[in-house]
């Protein structure tokens, strides 16, 4: 039994006071975890773009002072009344989005939307009491997705939380716990590219190159990476991409250069940039008849998503996921096997 | 062999001589069939929509003379050079769509949109040789979708011909080769509700009914049909529809009061109308994590489909479907055995 449980832990966290101003390390006190959470030790953690578009917070509901970061690694130091299948030592990956396994959504194959757990933006406080688990000298300081691993502890609920292999080294698997396993989920388990197929990235990020990663271990035979940075292009070869498209190079829509590449479109896209119009894109490229289109790129509020509806009757599919369809606490610690067998992610430690 | 074979046969016709005007029945030349052409001796023809929508021809490619009529059911009277799989006296349904059984299309589970025989409303003659085996006087008179069943006998390719049960009665099936199996189809095929699954269908015509036939054999639990005239939901019933909402007597959007009948949404929907919006609602009813929602309707050339991509991220998929992802050849003889055996279109009579 750790000799803090049940105890406040004081240490160091990155608190954001404002939006768009410069984090501050700040010493906090960290609450005990109350039933159903857990308190872990984050040992390694990394910077995700929504950590820093909610950071600037232009147009979302402003929650401040506020603890962000999301992709991180750590050791459950403690656990609240009615944790039963976690223990301090643990090795876990904390998870901005959550699997209650009771709802429908978690009994359901298709969804990882879990109606009690699913991403909250809005919420800075946990569940159980509807407070925060972090202060400084009494004033609380708000949570993010529920990971908040800017700190050297923090306090989240048992259902954002996957137990991984105590093997895995948590410097590098730290990052499969938001954008990678997103990518490679979008397209091992929505997009599904049969063996020999050719599918479209859009975006050659850490997303991107994730997605594409999925199609070279799916075995697709062409695949196209398509990002406004051709610097990207060299890189992305080494997670499967075999022809590339700057769609500043021509001045017709990139969805007919792929079209006009493929014999009539591609048979798979994934769309991991967030722009709308990447979005449309990547939808009329597929080929009709069989295409499957799949959005993980996260809209601007205020985007539509338009296309003509012959592209639809024309036996386009198009689907989105969240977190690549990944149940957290079921499958991501498969996805942490996949990279320790040096099999599905082995240029991840090149990112 | 038939007497007529390789002669011109004179019989009527229905003729649409300009766009708008009544049809006049004039006695017109067919000519014999060509290299992988059929003509057939129409017994059977009903009247779909799609006719109208091209008779009227406010937009398209006006082609006039020309003879409509694709829903039919006819007997082979001969056929032309390369035609093995048929011979005079087989019973059968012209299809306005084809299979080659050749090309991608044809050759892929996924897709019946043969790249030769698909539907082409603009093109007014036979693949052969460019030209019309329909004249009078030697002028000639235009083909529609390669039936033109508007006509005692028509000439059509032979990948455009399902031969069928000769025990099946061919004024009931003749409304099989269109918009009954496009809405069966569309149910069963493509949205392929789960057992004690809930589908909501948009627009209660004759396709519509079909697809919730298709929801009703696929044995949903609920199926709420939707339609703006209120009329349609007593005879809705014998086709399983369990609800009804007509939106005209809610003063929020349709999608927002099945998503309150439902929980959340509907796990399937199915849209018959054509109407943009509806295809919208359609799309936004389903339920987020697993909802499928499949297009059938043919929309207006001008239309956008228009929504926010938060629903395609949320796990909802958009499908879209043509004549119900039937392969004309391979599957619709099958949907004349269903109907044979009572078991699936038990309510077809009463269309």
């Amino acid at each position: 039994m750790s000799s803090t449980q049940g105890q406040v832990i004081r240490c160091k966290a990155a608190v954001a006071w404002e939006p768009g101003k410069p984090l501050v390390i700040e010493e906090v006190e960290v609450a005990p975890p109350q039933a159903m959470e857990v308190r872990l030790k984050i040992l390694f953690t990394s910077l995700c773009h929504t950590d820093v578009y909610f950071w600037e917070a232009k147009g979302q509901t402003p929650i401040f002072p506020r603890i962000f970061g999301h992709e991180a690694a750590g050791i459950v130091e403690s656990v609240g009344e009615g944790v039963t299948d976690l223990k301090p030592g643990d090795h876990v990956l904390p998870v901005f989005t959550g699997e209650c396994k009771e709802c429908r959504h978690c009994k359901s194959e298709e969804s990882n939307m879990c109606d009690l757990l699913r991403i909250n933006t809005d919420r800075g406080v946990m569940l159980n009491d509807g407070k925060s688990r972090f202060s400084i000298n009494g004033k609380p300081i708000y949570h993010f997705v529920g990971t908040s691993t800017f700190s050297e502890y923090t306090v989240v609920h048992v259902g954002c939380v996957a137990k991984i292999d105590p093997e895995a080294p948590l410097d590098k698997v730290c990052v499969l716990s938001c954008g990678i396993s997103t990518g490679l989920g979008a397209t091992l388990n929505v997009a599904k590219p049969p063996k020999g197929s050719s599918v479209a990235i859009f975006g050659l990020g850490a997303v991107g190159l994730a997605a594409a990663e999925g199609a070279r271990i799916a075995g697709a035979s062409r695949i196209i990476g398509v990002d406004l940075n051709s610097n990207r292009f060299e890189e992305a070869k080494n997670f499967g991409v075999t022809e590339f498209v700057n769609p500043k190079d021509y001045n017709k829509p990139v969805q007919e250069v792929i079209a006009e590449m493929t014999n009539g479109g591609v048979d798979r896209s994934v769309e991991c940039t967030g722009s709308i119009n990447a979005m449309i894109s990547a939808f009329e490229c597929v080929h009709d008849g069989w295409g499957v289109a799949v959005l993980v790129g996260v809209p601007n509020k205020d985007d539509a998503f338009k296309t003509h509806p012959i592209n639809v009757l024309n036996e386009k599919t198009l689907k989105g996921t969240f977190f690549g369809n990944y149940k957290p606490r079921s499958d991501l610690p498969s996805v942490v096997e996949k990279y320790m067998k040096k099999r599905s992610t082995r240029h991840l430690n090149t990112c």
